[in-house]
């Protein structure tokens, strides 16, 4: 069990509950998420909160490193968080994370696709493709775009740094910072205010956020250069360098080739 | 008389003089509006101030409630808001929205589709299609998306909630949050500065914006998918409970259906 | 010699250093920029900063006026400026200004096309075209509404007022707002953390931000209309006034003709 | 029973069976239809033939009048003629109607989506609409522009006169026009090579085909516009007169209201 | 007086009557054209043809070369042609072009814009812009595409060699090929058949096929470089060479300078 | 040397000259081609033509199939054929196939990439991507949705079979059908038809349709799903087959796997 469901009312409650490996978004993990996610979805909740408990250390540490293939694009729209990610999008009521503790790589990318972002003192954010030398993808890139300041979505991505609380929310990735003990409250008080709300209207109006914020297209021919940037990062040598000296638990030396 | 209009230099002011309705946007206020507007587009105004006078307890309601179709989408693009949101994104130079009081429903979509917006320590903001069931349309989307940070709009739109003055400056709705005593004088040297500037240059520069700001292009099947969840709204038991409650001053009790 | 080059480890640093014109944006030192940057690129550099220097009074005043055309097109797709803007994005690793002191009209697009800044107390941006009454272009225009809350790019381009480094910072154009004494230590550091990421994935994922921040895809007749628009704007006599007035260093007087 | 269901090896053979009414595509056959196309992917065909027999007088009335809705949109997403119209563009193998005598309204839509048409010399085509004074939809319209000279199409549809099978091999609606006698050899041989190639590749190429036909982006504004067109036209009194005129088989008297 | 109008019933008859000029697409003549549509219009017209007469040597020599600038582009969004395109193609009924004799140049764009052409043996078309070094434009380059097939469409503007009447037949510029004897009776009874249809819908269904004809969205980055392609042809020798050329009736001599 | 190049006038003419081979289109092929075409290129030719000489039996047999990756996309971006037909399209005169004989495969991508084509009665063309079980690409499908009326677009990659000069003709691939006697001297005097227009205005024209040509956005995730696809079929044990059964000159059995 990696997960724990719960539901008060209209508000359904979704409990990451695996802290010895930190919470990483492991294709079994992912699975049993979207299960539950299909059961509330199913059940008609009207707002869903997902979390790894108030107070948690790391919220998740993102991607299982252990599963990304090897010179094969690791980030496919079959690939298990991929969905996930589609599946938050597409849930008829509004997902609110609430965080405490660090948020890492495709965690981000998970939190952020939420609806709305509650946070403690404690928590951060970090977008780590370029510490693996991970060829990160469109889909994922026009994500970051949408939600946050185009300057700070690059620093956050091109530095790996981790972004705490302050910062995170002047930058307008939480929606609320507030502290630890009120966090469980809060977050409820606000998900059980939008489950008094009417259902259909918020369910079309989210669709159509998740509609236009998916429009950015591109020609053919622009999307086959790109797919062929990124071919050339996973086929890189310093792809298998990014993973191999993340398993070891030392820096990379990435040489470009 | 719903509407007054001056022009001071080449300043243009109309005030919403209609407080009994609580400048509420029925058909006869935005004719009187909009007509107003082309008397002072026709003057070769260089700025227009949008208000509803300096410590208005409402700035605008909204939309007149009375005024909503049954049955049908209230949304099309004939609406009179729809034309008069449109004729302020095409007025021929910026509008600058000067806001004291609550801003509410539509009006709040109308404050959003002025070009620059200043307000004092009373001014609030609500979105609230999801207190009637409303269902909201694309390109009322697509202008909070354009406008607030994603999660931003969402927490808006899902909740309903009025965001106070400091609230709507940290999250960018304000250009400037002032007192009250020198409202009127900040945003008349704000309209005065714009008048000073060429004026040509100017409305190019406004319709560039307008134009991107309007691409989000979408297929057509896209379309239509959401236009039948639009309709499944307008069509809800939801939207009839959502105008009684509302007309009745109770809350309304939504079933998803 | 209009621009000083240095590389310090991988990371390059361009200064431009021709303060007698304020730095001003004539074709000569943009070609001088252009040609340094190739070499840094081909040089394999993994970040780049681009400076007027620790302290400077104007970090560059835009557009040399005296090289602007009369009664055409002043931003055609080829024009130096142009080409530089594309430079940067292009550029095969991040792109970080760092500010001290006043930029102006087109060197605030510079400034704005880079992926990061960093700012002193002292640094401030305006943009201009409003002053000279030049047709600013749809690319540009684009540029801000992906780097600005739209409502703060409106004020900015049709007031034309210097934003200080306080706005600047809240309007998120700043990543960082340090204190000079620490303003190069600061951007060198962060510039270091970069260039120990994996290179081609920056590359990939700085390209990817770079197709969808282009993609505002237009209809061809709308196109054709804003080039209508602006055709009108640069045959006009406030054009003429405008650049007039700059020269003779008297306010302009526009009629809107 | 309304459709006929056979596999010939890996050829699927779907025959409309309700000569009585026509072949209208009624619900229930629609549903019928839908349900063996299931089947036989299920089945994993690797071609599949739509017919109403060779020798048959009508192909398929078209929409069965009698459940066109009043005064609300008939051709929303969710109608099932839609739903079929895009389940045999989904189909995962080629889909070749086969096609003697007469095809009108509706089932021209059907046909034309098909990827492939034969038919003999009895064969005819008709598009309908303006006889009903129904509002034809956009994702139709798109249809038709994909698929036939754009002058050719329009003649089609404002005109509802049917094209005779020398007109449709003219116009390339007809892939191959043969005799009735070797109708059905001459498709089956074709069905038959088809299912001889490489089926994922045939599917994945059927799909690109699919996605490229659909992209023809609208803005958002443009389409409301276009909804708004298409709701007068369904409210009219003259979509009244033209489906009472078909009903009691009389000239409709149209008067653009 | 350059045309004549009458009206048939429902159906308007637009005579081009200036053969001293060949009909040439003289701002005066398009002028007149343009406000007898307007008249037609708002008779309520529910179709209209537009002629030379059976039996014209010239249909029209298209545009009065006298009247395209020197060094300007010569087909900026306001140029009459350009506007008597756009109304063709917004006129709320459909528009039939009766075609005996030669159509050249922007003429061949009219017909082209028109819904459907018949044509007698005597039609012919050509596309001049390379005989004059004239940068044709995007909107028009799109009408080629969406009309005729690709390589067809850049064989005709790419030789300017007039297409006689068998051969636009083949190539489905023409709806009819009938003998001149026919060809007024034969386009009457067309128009009118489509005057007895319901009008609300034949003008959505025109609209909606306008709409998506329109549709090939660029990013504004292409369209500029594109203006810049098109700046340099109208600023080239080669466009004054075709000019004088053509009005001292001798063959150009171009350098492609 | 599989490449011989004469300069005739402004007219270039490439002719392959590797019939042992089939003028397969081998990298070493493409790679002489491309360099001389660069060459007519700056030899500022007018127009050019592509053959594989007059009588030819076969004009080219298309990718040469022991260059084919495996298990790897075999149609990158950066593949030679791809470079060269983007190479043709950028061609800055008017490219024109001359055929003799039967072109296969990637052959008939690059034939119906010239802008246009002239056949003798020998000429043929199939497309074969399914007798191996490739995944064709969304650039390449495009080109033939551009070039192709839709259904017979379909049936010729879904069939593979080769389409005769007649069919050809009839289906608007061809131009011009010719005797082969005639040949020559018929597409020569085309090419000396087009050298002698505004070589400026001829090239913006074709960049325009080559820029509307390319229009067919498409969002990011439709795109990453698409690639996908196409990922499970170059992966599949059929293309395997499909190679091997090439190589073996066996027919291929596909299981769909
Ligand atoms: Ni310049
Ligand atoms: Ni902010
Ligand atoms: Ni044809």
């Amino acid at each position: 069990m990696y997960v724990s469901s719960e539901q008060a009312g209209d508000v359904g409650i979704l409990t990451l509950t695996h802290p010895e490996k930190r919470n990483a978004l492991s294709r079994a993990l992912i699975a049993e998420l979207m299960e539950q996610m299909e059961v509330l979805a199913a059940a008609r909740c009207r707002a869903l909160i997902l979390t790894a408990g108030v107070g948690a250390r790391v919220w998740s540490a993102g991607h299982d490193i252990n599963e990304l293939p090897h010179g094969e694009d690791p980030l496919l729209y079959s690939d298990p968080l991929e969905q996930l990610l589609r599946a938050v999008r597409h849930f008829p009521a509004p997902v609110i994370a609430m965080v405490s503790g660090s948020v890492w790589g495709g965690a981000t990318d998970l939190v952020l696709s939420c609806d709305i972002i509650v946070g403690d003192d404690s928590c951060s954010f970090a977008l780590t493709p370029v510490n693996l030398g991970l060829p990160y993808n469109t889909a994922g890139t026009l994500n970051f775009i949408r939600r946050l300041p185009l300057n700070v979505a690059k620093e956050m991505i091109f530095t790996a740094r981790p972004i705490d609380a302050a910062e995170a929310e002047s930058w307008h990735i939480l929606n609320h910072r507030v502290p630890t003990a009120e966090l469980q409250s809060f977050t409820l008080a606000l998900a059980n205010r939008i489950a008094t709300k009417a259902p259909l209207a918020v369910a079309a109006i989210k669709e159509q956020f998740r509609m236009l914020g998916d429009s950015a297209p591109l020609q053919p021919g622009i999307f086959e250069r790109i797919q062929e940037l990124r071919h050339k990062v996973y086929k890189s040598r310093d792809y298998v360098e990014g993973i191999s000296a993340f398993k070891e638990k030392r820096p990379p030396r990435f040489r470009g080739e």
